[in-house]
């Protein structure tokens, strides 16, 4: 969902105001339990350039959560907050990218996406309920 | 986790910067089939005095997201992030509240905590593992 931001700043002297539409993603896949150790070490210290890609595609705070549920499966959940105005474009010029690509070829068979996934998804995409500001 | 972000403002005609910390929570909760529709709608129609106590306590940016599992069971998501320098106080703060106990009298029973929560929680709280400012 779309939130309308403030955002001030100077320009020769002035307060210069503009708004800008930010759209929040929330989504969740499985991991394996033999690669959390992996996952986790990889995220702690991320690729610059992995991280560099993402603020190229307009993606800003950005935080993934990890947890197993009681039947012994752990899950990982995502949030972020999209600044662009064409997700599909950026999550392309993402996919394009050849490091991202790397970066990914080490993530992807650490995790059991969803079956029940919509079509073209890795992660599935949750769907907002609540939100404040 | 923490954040430290810049805030600048103006004070006098000066341009002033601050820091402040930010903590970021994600968490996760059952919710039963047959309250779907009604927990959807208590939350696109949230009570003002409820939000208004969230922002009391320090809570902001505060999203709840729901998705379905491949078991056909549902979970709630939720990332919010506190802003404040006591969160057990704050949230005591927010559980002392008469309008919000009467809110959570109505989603408790639509909620199904998972058994492998940590003592004394509702939700669970989830592990951080990566996060991208």
């Amino acid at each position: 969902m779309k939130s309308r931001w403030m955002f001030a700043f100077i320009m020769g002297g002035m307060i210069v105001g503009c708004t800008r539409d930010i759209q929040r993603y929330g989504s969740v896949i499985g991991v394996k339990k033999e690669a959390l150790a992996n996952y986790k070490e990889m995220h702690a210290n991320p690729w610059p350039e992995v991280n560099a890609q993402l603020k190229e595609c307009n993606i800003r705070n950005y935080s993934i959560y990890l947890t197993e549920f009681p039947d012994g499966n752990y899950y990982l959940f995502s949030y972020f907050e999209y600044t662009g105005n064409d997700f599909r474009a950026d999550m392309k010029k993402m996919a394009d990218d050849p490091r991202t690509q790397e970066w990914w070829s080490h993530t992807d068979p650490m995790q059991i996406p969803l079956s029940n996934r919509a079509q073209g998804q890795w992660w599935k995409t949750m769907e907002e309920v609540y939100h404040l500001d």
